[in-house]
């Protein structure tokens, strides 16, 4: 590798930083043997890489230690959080008093790093997903041209995950040479060693084959630690791997290299002869002082209203094409937008933005996993992040998507393609789960537009509403329902047919709200009016607006998706009328309930029970 | 690499090789042209390995391609399903004129593989899956001594994805000689060039690394095909990768190496000249004659009744331990166990399977996607196998599982650790999420136990039940609930409060039944009784039997989850009531509902609304 030759730190600047080392193990110790829980040997093996990471490589401010153009620090191994808090508190983020209140109900000193705490960008602690969240940080950084450099911390049992090397992959693709690895090899996993123990030269050849820089050397070894960091520092053109070789439990003779302290703090009773090992005792005050728990977390800028969607009225539009012709008025007036597809975009239409605004586009390749944690790394850096790929697949990186609701992260998704509707393809391809999945996230919205204009304005909405924001698309044209001016509150719900002799409710959305209305056609020539809902958003529910509307059509319900009957419409509509506290006297939820195949759209949709015929059916047996 | 020099194929072996892989190239182009949607350029950059694998290295029964100790072929790239298809034809397993039914509704030959045809093993079309079944299917011959080999035709495209990598690094520790890749490596990706292209020493790199032998061949040259195939059979000590440099669209001239033909069948105007560029045209009779689709798919062996759960009545148990204990039980009238640990093995308690039966369990290490899939593989060939890990990781494998079931596979997996009851560790270690997403999946049952002796009886009625079984366990040690003689109907619940006065009835599992009957005891002594219901079995539901209970207690209705509002308890008992006609006076859905944090398990479950005292409250705000 290339490397330009740097100042060798003095004797004195490796003596603090050793010293720091130490204070950060001993802090580790303490912290966890006085919660009763936690991974203290996790930390001892990472203590001289974290202490030449913050106090010799890294510049931030202290006192805003989230500020944009401050040096970040991922710890993708999340259990070693008493090692992260520690070196907060030894830089003075928070006072070290803190560090004592780790995992108390009362603490933002969580388990596991949470954006609560100041300095830290994404929660971690489902492991693998660090590197993700860095390599967003850092092509937000390049995008920004921002100094910031990113440091993430993985540790050796968590690279057995396939998206650290989809991470990987995308870091040395984009040549992120303003990010660096610290690997913190231990050779201990949680139940047994780890595959490859100690053999370094397999990590080298995993990350060179990525186009990433290596260094390999012993994490312990303090000048050796900085002379890496030096050099990670002053190359240019990849990104940067420093690869050590550690102890788990370093320092301390009953714990070092010994299996079997996983997730184990030291007992009262030896922890003085552990912290004497380590250089101790140290004092640190007794009083914790009061919570440093960030009470208001970043959420989307704001940004002018963009074009109105022009839509020719009597020509239909698939929504997955309206998600891209949103994207693009979108990144008019707001040049905050990224959007990153799965090796799809020519699917999903998001090559509509591409092609309009290519600095601003990121090929994901079929990576999934990474791509959603890499959205949390730019959502982090104040981006606003569009990911997409067909629906089904976000159900690989369902695990990350769950982790960016813990981190209070602001993504948006796109998944096209749901249901049976996409036809011929086969059920591997059709998303039967996607809105059950993204309803079960904290702080989702689920959004499933019917038409092209109001595809366009929940892709505003989600642009400026923070949290996980879900947009479920269609493969097949649909007709065009809206006008170009009309609004779509959240919640909120379309009433598309409506009389005083109704007989009950049918609420739709997508392929099933057209149906829905074909239905209601045919209901009414035959002589039975009924009411029909578009139910642009599945998440938040109104459920007393939706109730008064059912109310109003005898307590009668049919709702009708294109999705498994677990955890879709109907149950979400069901619960937010029990919430409400409405009396249903009748309902039939219409879904999927047979394992699809493939065939022509219409024949799938009316075989699996989703089509008109079947709400007609079911309209007449209640109403 | 270490080889022994086979005899060299003949000109006559060569030149017929050369015939099958263009009539496999030809088929692929008629059928997907008749079918009018379909992927034939993928097909033609793999139409020479395909035939050298299945008519010169391959030795199977075309009568009975899914037999024990035929050899297999897991097309992970599963958008190539017409050569596929084709090569089931051209060997005799289907006739010719089958392939032309392509994609139609009537027609077992979906737009990607699903074990409803003879010959496939698992459904494959979400990409980057097929080599973990590969792993499994190797593992599991190598457990019956079979001399079956495995071979997995992989795809550039989903070599992005992280999972192959976790895959390739179990195959190579494990050391799966028995197991081949084949990677078509043509270029192309969906919407652009893959991220390496023809870089074939990147993927020497990446495999060399996991311990596999690498040879890199030009796909389209048979005789190299031929030797490479001759070279992975004799070879010993590691899994083998056959790294083949293809052209997509190959043998036709405005085809070949061409973007923007991803996904698009030849043009019908276009088709006659196409097939006469690959030797063509050849006849296929018109008649496509009735399906070959398999109308039965393997169910877990039966086995003798293991000893019956013993525990102290008097000394509460985790249901996590429980499961450990019930596997060692299993284990010993079972024979087809296989359990695989996500490195949680002494947290999930499978470390107890291990220890009574170590030739039956498989380190997965930290890599859940691979975990699940790997059993899918096993299952197939008529493995018992349980998966573990902590129920909040099994959101990482979503996908895979939702594959599993379009595979039709008969796994177990077990999720512990659910909830905010795991206290100190945080949100990213608490499932909040797992019974929503297991629930939204097609074949599914999903079992929570609130006492050992349940959990062990719920552990045996997986392994003998077909489909995707989850189990979801709990952190806290809970007090025994049943004699070691009661039985776990499926559907079904128990209830363990009951009166002729009662005012509601209150559903719960897992740590909220241990509330809610604390719940019960204090109302019963505040003069109010209600009946309280074990919900162990939470899907299936049988909505007739709860309706009867909570229409005895005047429909009033309270229900309690360690677990988020979406999908859930809650919504599952509602559906079930409103498809069973049941009436609702009154309900009250307690579920967590806000983002929590560490804390220890009491105060956690107080504070997020789900213990004794909220249960008191929602059932008087009601009764």
């Amino acid at each position: 590798m290339s490397a330009t030759k740097a100042a060798e730190p003095s004797t004195s600047t490796i003596d603090a930083i050793k010293e720091k080392a130490n204070r950060l193990s001993i802090l580790s110790m303490m912290s966890t043997t006085a919660a009763g829980s936690g991974h203290p040997t996790s930390c001892m093996s990472a203590a001289e890489l974290v202490a030449g990471t913050f106090f010799y490589a890294m510049k931030f401010d202290p006192k805003n230690p989230n500020s944009p153009d401050g040096d970040r620090f991922v710890l993708s191994k999340g259990h070693a959080a008493p090692v992260l808090y520690a070196a907060f508190a030894v830089a003075g983020v928070i006072p070290e008093s803190r560090v004592m209140t780790l995992r108390e109900f009362s603490s933002e000193l969580e388990g596991h790093p949470t954006p609560r705490i100041p300095g830290v960008d994404a929660a971690t602690g489902s492991l693998g997903q660090g590197l993700s969240v860095g390599a967003g940080l850092a092509i937000g950084a390049k995008m920004d041209e921002s100094p910031t450099r990113v440091y993430v911390m993985l540790g050796d049992g968590e690279m057995a995950e396939g998206q650290v090397w989809e991470a990987a992959a995308f870091a040395g693709h984009y040549k992120l040479e303003n990010l660096t690895v610290l690997a913190d090899v231990n050779a201990l996993g949680q139940s047994e060693p780890t595959m490859y123990q100690h053999n370094m030269e397999i990590y080298r050849q995993k990350f060179e084959s990525e186009d990433w820089a290596v260094q390999i050397i012993d994490g312990h070894d303090v000048p050796a630690v900085l002379a890496a960091l030096d050099r990670a520092k002053a190359a240019k053109g990849h990104p940067q791997a420093i690869l050590a070789r550690t102890i788990k439990g370093h320092g301390v003779s009953f714990l070092a290299g010994k299996e079997h302290w996983h997730g184990k703090p030291i007992p009262k009773d030896r922890l003085a002869a552990a912290i004497k090992e380590v250089g101790g005792p140290i004092d640190v005050p007794a009083d914790p002082g009061k919570s440093y728990a960030r009470t208001t977390l970043p959420e989307p800028p704001n940004f002018p209203a963009p074009a109105a969607p022009e839509y020719d009225p009597a020509k239909p539009v698939a929504t997955r094409e309206a998600y891209g012709f949103a994207l693009k008025r979108l990144g008019a007036v707001n040049p905050h937008l990224v959007a990153i597809s799965g090796d799809v975009k020519n699917s999903t239409f998001s090559e509509v933005f591409q092609d309009a605004y290519p600095d601003h586009f990121y090929q994901g390749y079929i990576a999934e996993q990474n791509l959603v944690s890499a959205g949390v790394g730019l959502a982090a850096r104040g981006k606003v992040p569009f990911l997409d790929t067909f629906a089904c697949f976000f159900a690989r990186a369902y695990d990350q998507v769950r982790m960016a609701a813990i981190s209070r992260s602001n993504i948006n998704l796109c998944g096209s393609h749901c249901g049976i509707s996409i036809g011929e393809d086969g059920p591997s391809q059709m998303a039967l789960e996607d809105i059950a999945i993204f309803r079960a996230v904290h702080s989702s919205a689920v959004f499933y537009p019917s038409d092209a204009v109001s595809a366009e304005r929940l892709v505003e909405t989600m642009a400026r509403r923070p949290g996980i924001n879900y947009l479920r698309t269609s493969r097949p044209k649909m007709p065009i329902l809206y006008g170009k001016d009309e609004r779509f509150p959240v919640p909120g719900f379309k009433v598309l047919r409506k009389s005083d002799q109704d007989k009950a409710t049918v609420i739709g959305a997508g392929i099933t709200l057209h149906e829905a209305l074909k239905a209601a056609d045919q209901l009414k020539s035959a002589g039975t009016a009924v009411r029909v809902i578009d139910l642009y958003c599945v998440k938040p529910l109104d459920g007393t607006a939706l109730a008064a509307e059912i109310t109003a059509t005898g307590g009668r319900l049919v709702t009708v998706e294109d999705h498994w009957a677990e955890g879709g419409i109907g149950e979400a509509v069901l619960a937010a009328l029990a919430q409400a506290g409405a009396a249903l006297s009748k309902s039939r939820l219409i879904a999927v309930r047979n394992m699809p195949h493939s065939g022509k759209p219409d024949e799938l949709i009316d075989a699996f029970g989703i089509s008109a015929k079947h709400i007609v059916e079911a309209v007449n047996s209640i109403a």
